[in-house]
C-alpha cells in the first residue's frame, strides 16, 4: 500500500479489519474505535474501556489499547500508539470521509510531523471483493428479506395499515437471523417520496405498495426493493411493471467479470429506453456489505471493473406520471462465469396483486 | 448567538431545525443534508435531489437547494448559498464532531475568507430542553419500550433462545409506534459485555437476563435497560438487585431544576457506596432525543444545571464477581418541581423471576 500506516475509524472498516461488531460505533459516534494498520507490523485496536471485553472476545489483534471515556481523548491514545510504533513522522492514511474535522484536528496537533492523506478509496477497494463466507451471509440475508416482503405483501389488503404490513416484514427478518431492522421504507400513497416511513394510513384498493427494506445480519446489510398493487392492478400498472422488470433483468444480464461499473449503469439506461421507460437516476446500484452503499457504485463516474466475488444491489425505479413509483432491487453476485441473483424467493416476474386470491 | 451563521450537518440537528426526517443522513453518510442558519435571515436547506420531495413535504423552509448526487458536490451548493447570503467572509459555526475532514476541507477551499469555529456545544444546548410535544413523544416511546421488555421477560423460560426473547420485544415496539428498532442488546450469559447482540443460545435457569433496548419513534429514540433472572433468583441475586434498585432510585430522587449534571453523577456514586455496590462508570446517564447520547451527559466534567423540560436516561449498573451484570435504566423528565419518571410500566421494584408463575 502507498501509506506507511492506515487509521481506520468507521464501523465498516474497523469491523472488517479487527473482526469486531461494536454497535456503539454507529450509535455513539464520539465513542471512537480505531484500528492502526501499519504497512510493516501488527495491527492494533483502540477502544473505549466500556467496549473492551467485547473487543477482546471478538478480535484476533494482540495489541488492544483502551481509553476511559471523558477522561482520556481516544485520539491521544491512538497518537501514543502511533509514536510507540515509530510512525510519528510517517505518511498515514485516514478515512477522510469518516473521521470528523474535530478528531482530525486533534490528530494533527498530536502528531505534527506526520503527513496525512485520504485512504478512503484504498479501504473501499480492500473491502469490495467478498469472501465466500461473506457471499453466503449476504445471500442468506437477502433470501430471508425477500421472503419477508413476499409474505407480507401477499397478505396486504385494503384497510390494513402501512405499519401493519411493515411490522410483518420486520418480525419475519428478526425471526430468521437479523439482529435488527436497518431501515424500512414502505408506503401505499407516497411512493414518489424516496424514503418515507410507513404511516398509520389504511391501504386502499389500487394503491401501489412500495418498500425498500433491509435488516442487519451479523453486521451485514440486506437491501431489497419490491413493488405490488393492493387488490387488482390496472392494465397500465401491469404493463409498466413488466417493462421495468424486463429492463431491470436486462441490466443484471450484463453483469460479468471485467465489465466496468459505469457500463452496467449505461446498460440499464439503454434497457430503460428500449422498454419505453424514463430514466433519471444518478446510480443503478451499489455494492453491499458492512455498509449500505459500498464501493463500487454502478454510476457514470465509476470506472472500476467488476470482479468475481463482488456482491451488488442492483436497482431500477420508474415514476409514473399519475403520481406513483415502481421500484425493484435485487442482490447479485459477480461469479467467474457471469453472475448469480441471490435475492429471489418470491415470484416477482409479474406485478404482485396483494390480498385474498 | 456568537456566530454569523451556523451550518448544521448531522441528522439530529438538521431534523430539529428543518423539521425533516431524512433517513439516508444516517444510512448513506456522504449524501449530505445541510442547514444554513444565518443569525440574520431565513434558514435554508441543501439536500440531494433524491430527497427533495420528502424535504419539501416536511420542512417549513422556503429556500431549498438540491444537488445531483455524484454530479455536483453538496458542499459546492452550500458554499454558493453562503455566498448568495453575503456570508462568504463571515464567522461560521460547523458541527466539528460531525462534519468530516474531507467535507470541511472542501468547505475551506470554497470559502477561503470565511472563519470556521465549532458550534457543537451551541447546537447541543439549543436541543437540550424538550418541548411538551417532545416530552410526550419520548414518554410514549419509553412506555411502549418498557411494556415490551416486561412482557418478553415475563415469558422468558429455560430453553427459549435469546433471539426469541429479543424478537418479542422488537415486534412489540414495532406494533406500538416504532418505525424501527434502533438497537437491541440482550443476553443471558455474556452480561458483562457492554453491547452483545442476542445469540441463538438457549436460556438456562439461573441466567441473568439483561437487555439495553431502544426503538426509533418518529425520529426519537427510546433507551431502557432492564435485568431479570430466568426461573428462580438466588438470595444473593435478589439482594444485589434490590441494592442496585435502591441506589438507582436514590440518584433519580436528586434530579430537580438547578442541580448540576455532575452532581447527579456524584449522588449516584454516593448511593452506590451507601448500598455496598462498586461504582466504576464514566457517566450515569444522558439526555435523549433525536440522538442517543445527547447533551448533557450525567458525568463528572459536565457543569450544566438541569432545567425543566430536559429528558434524561438515567442508568445504573453493577458487575457481580461471579461474572454477571445487573443494569437498569429509566427515562426521567426534569419538571418545575423536581422530576417525573416516564418509563415504568412493568413492576421492576424486585428482581423479576421470568417464566411460568
Amino acid at each position: 500500500m502507498q501509506f506507511d500506516a492506515i487509521i481506520a475509524s468507521s464501523f465498516e472498516n474497523v469491523s472488517y479489519l479487527a473482526g469486531t461488531r461494536i454497535q456503539t460505533q454507529r450509535l455513539i459516534p464520539d465513542r471512537l474505535a480505531l484500528v492502526l494498520w501499519p504497512r510493516d507490523g501488527d495491527l492494533a485496536l483502540v477502544v473505549c474501556s466500556i467496549e473492551e471485553s467485547q473487543a477482546r472476545r471478538e478480535t484476533w489483534f494482540k495489541d488492544i489499547r483502551t481509553y476511559e471515556e471523558f477522561e482520556v481523548p481516544p485520539i491521544a491514545v491512538l497518537a501514543e500508539l502511533i509514536r510507540d510504533t515509530g510512525l510519528g513522522r510517517a505518511k498515514i492514511g485516514i478515512e477522510s470521509h469518516h473521521l470528523t474535522a474535530a478528531h482530525f484536528e486533534e490528530l494533527r496537533k498530536e502528531l505534527p510531523q506526520a503527513r496525512f492523506e485520504s485512504c478512503d478509496r484504498f479501504l473501499d477497494r480492500v473491502r469490495m471483493v467478498k469472501s465466500p463466507t461473506e457471499v453466503q451471509q449476504l445471500g442468506k440475508a437477502a433470501q430471508v428479506t425477500d421472503q419477508a416482503i413476499w409474505d407480507a405483501f401477499l397478505g396486504a389488503r385494503p384497510g390494513q395499515r402501512e405499519v401493519e404490513v411493515a411490522s410483518r416484514m420486520q418480525l419475519a427478518v428478526l425471526e430468521h437471523g437479523a439482529q435488527s431492522v436497518a431501515f424500512c421504507i414502505l408506503t401505499g400513497d407516497r411512493t414518489t417520496m424516496a424514503h418515507p416511513d410507513p404511516s398509520s394510513r389504511a391501504l386502499q384498493g389500487g394503491d401501489v405498495l412500495r418498500t425498500d427494506f433491509g435488516g442487519m445480519f451479523d453486521g451485514y446489510y440486506s437491501d431489497l426493493a419490491r413493488t405490488a398493487v393492493v387488490g387488482r392492478a390496472t392494465k397500465r400498472q401491469s404493463d409498466t411493471y413488466s417493462a421495468l422488470w424486463t429492463a431491470h433483468n436486462g441490466a443484471i444480464a450484463s453483469i460479468r467479470p471485467g465489465i466496468l461499473a459505469r457500463d452496467v449503469y449505461q446498460n440499464c439506461k439503454d434497457e430503460f429506453a428500449r422498454n419505453g421507460l424514463e430514466f433519471g437516476f444518478s446510480h443503478v446500484g451499489h455494492s453491499l456489505g458492512f455498509g449500505l452503499h459500498e464501493y463500487p457504485l454502478l454510476a457514470p463516474h465509476v470506472e472500476e471493473p467488476l470482479v468475481a466475488g463482488m456482491v451488488l444491489a442492483v436497482e431500477s425505479l420508474h415514476d409514473v406520471p399519475e403520481g406513483y413509483r415502481f421500484h425493484v432491487e435485487d442482490l447479485v453476485e459477480v461469479t467467474d462465469k457471469g453472475h448469480r441473483i441471490l435475492s429471489r424467493r418470491g415470484d416477482w416476474d409479474k406485478i404482485l396483486e396483494t390480498g385474498p386470491r
